[in-house]
């Protein structure tokens, strides 16, 4: 096909060709640094260099995995007979148990066919987004809101349209929302997280009902985030998108109520639909969630693990009521109610002092006191230059000494 | 904005609205099913049955990690404290490990700066080609090859430049082939595999080095899945793309020579100008590899852990010879060289008997004798379904067994 060329034409190509320099894909560009990770980068540079540093900057309960957990993944491991790979979808052992859960905590029945353990709550943002959306769809999600949905979307060429959400709304989005930005051109999805982060807002069953129901009626798929639930403070342990609909999608993952950040498994339960494809996404994209990890979350559903995550919650809601004692001495405005994650998100704008935005006083917060809080430029392109986020993750006791710290910091640093 | 829309406008908009149903994504319909990972769900299931079923279908080496990796691993699940979120690329410990192996293997220099430890290869596959490539951006790669590469590709919208590779180039493409498909469109990128899957070829120091100058003066990126170094046949463990170019991409993993498919830990060597890229984008889509496997990895390069993994390798040299000795007498053509990986692919279509093409007599064999075998449909669209690939992972006792099950099925389904 290339004979019939005269030699001019492939000079000429081969001379356009030589011309062309590598580069970088612009997608990459529309993915903006997760600065969360930048600090925890710069936490860990810090703390190698012994310094004493108090992390409130990710969700990183410091319980760990319950004991049962650890005791099977050292099992499994010692064996090492049955860690290749597994099934796409995850061990059905381990399938069966999220479906037991999903009947203890939220009375529904799942089929283990539409559950789908992944790579982290990562691993299923990744496979569901790919699986539903194409390049120039429209995603509705709140702002301010968790960056890496938008990240992801974006690195996959998905319209992100950011509902701005204040207090007012407790941060969520509504249906009036959700209509405005449908006449301007129609969703194809919406992300909802609740609890939220960085806020720990919470949506009631009837306003996630309400949702729920007008993406069924408008042909949009409705995405929920649940990873934060059982970590709240109230009796609810968060009401699931699947007891008000079999065609959304819910996520969710081990990260978060059970302590197992650095272990990468989470979960995505699937609408009948998504199924199939998901399926072939994931067996092309991740092959299979992290084996020795599935092997021992069976055990994260025994009595003993659920009563050693609720004793973490415990400890997460006393860190909270020290945090709430303290803002008003701190200045702090525009909380969120917080009824679950183990995020609170605050306005700072009126104790910046000498620091120019949040982000500018995060850094001094950092390095003269050794206490890591998130930006909240993160969460919210336009506003958060005047937010920061705080993790309960880390406990009362840091969460007591890392206030004594911020109050130091605050008063040496007024403007 | 929308408040200058009529009451009309308003209606017709809502009407046209709650008609749209909710859809899956094109591109997801352009990945096509792995047909391995079918196979091996349809082993799950035979061995649940209590079938005796011997896999020769996907490259799962049967020794499991080295017994340092595994002790390395109980440690750390069973002590709890340092399995929170890692560095984004992976912890500095595994990452200084990994250099150190580029100097024992290659005598190459790598700054730990450039290593990103991912989750599994799969997970680098996608961060470099997301950091790479836009949509509609061409990438070269030879067929048969590995079918997650095209499938992870179009999943991005990224158009794959099939490079039809036969025995005679020992299945590996040359500058020819790849100076004729630039001249019709330019070319973003070129994905090279050496050991390959699923032939076992290797390309040479010399033909890496030419392809590796041809894509430097040609602006296209070259990516070098080089996951099956040291399962070698001969002297060398395999050249690395880092001997002759700064500018490609190396992409490696802990899943074959270390025998550690299930634990998904794998990384990239990047280049300098796609280290923030690929921090951005992986920070976003996975925030860290698994944590477990990364503490264990570090006892991945003990004098022991190498000792046992060179064993492993013997044992696939042993089982290599079973099937060349075995070839000829079962009819098989086509054969390459197999230098390395753990992969033979063969040319069966004269002794297909009853069965109408490769998928169906691969499906024959696996009801009838419990042979998993990988039909080649899933390594190249065209000519696969006249081939099969044979994986020697099972090691020598089990393709002993293994052959003599083909023997007998090919016996009783001639045509």
């Amino acid at each position: 096909m290339i004979d019939d060329q005269t030699g001019t034409d492939r000079a000429v190509a081969a001379a356009s060709v030589t011309a062309a320099p590598l580069t970088v894909s612009r997608r990459s560009s529309r993915v903006r640094p997760f600065e969360v990770m930048t600090i925890l980068n710069r936490v860990f540079e810090m703390r190698a260099e012994g310094r004493d540093v108090i992390s409130l900057c990710v969700g990183e309960p410091q319980q760990g995995a319950p004991a049962d957990v650890r005791r099977r993944a050292a099992e499994v491991v010692l064996d090492g007979t049955d860690l290749g790979y597994s099934e796409v979808f995850g061990i059905v052992g381990l399938r069966e148990r999220i479906a037991e859960h999903y009947r203890r905590w939220y009375g529904v029945e799942v089929p283990v066919s539409r559950i789908a353990v992944t790579s982290g709550s990562s691993g299923a943002f990744d496979m569901v987004f790919l699986a539903s959306f194409d390049a120039g769809d429209r995603v509705a999600l709140a702002t301010p809101g968790y960056p890496a949905y938008t990240n992801i979307l974006r690195a996959q060429d998905v319209e992100v349209v950011e509902l701005p959400c204040g207090p007012d709304v407790r941060f969520q989005p509504t249906v009036e929302m959700l209509e405005a930005a449908h006449r301007q051109e129609p969703l194809k999805g919406l992300m909802l997280a609740s609890p939220a982060n960085p806020t720990g807002t919470m949506i009631s069953r009837e306003e996630l009902a309400a949702l729920a129901g007008w993406c069924a009626e408008n042909g949009v798929r409705l995405i929920s985030d649940e990873i934060y639930h059982g970590v709240t403070f109230g009796s609810s342990k968060g009401t699931s998108l699947l007891e008000c609909s079999d065609t959304g999608v819910v996520i969710s993952s081990f990260s978060k109520y059970w302590g197992m950040t650095g272990w990468r498994l989470g979960w995505a339960i699937l609408p009948e639909d998504l199924v199939k494809p998901c399926d072939d996404i994931a067996g092309n994209l991740a092959l299979c969630p992290p084996v020795p990890a599935q092997h021992a979350c069976v055990e994260a559903f025994t009595e003993e693990s659920y009563a050693e995550c609720d004793a973490a919650v415990a400890g997460f809601a006393r860190a909270r009521q020290l945090v709430l004692d303290a803002v008003e001495g701190l200045g702090w405005t525009n909380m969120a109610p917080a009824d679950g994650a183990f995020y609170m998100y605050f306005r700072i704008d009126q104790v910046l002092g000498v620091y120019r935005d949040a982000t500018a006083w995060c850094a001094g917060l950092l390095e003269r006191e050794g206490v890591a809080l998130a930006p909240g430029l993160d969460f919210d392109p336009v506003n958060g230059r005047d937010y920061v986020r705080l993790s309960l993750a880390a406990g009362p006791e840091n969460i007591a000494e890392a206030l004594t710290r911020i109050r130091r910091f605050q008063d040496s640093s007024a403007g």
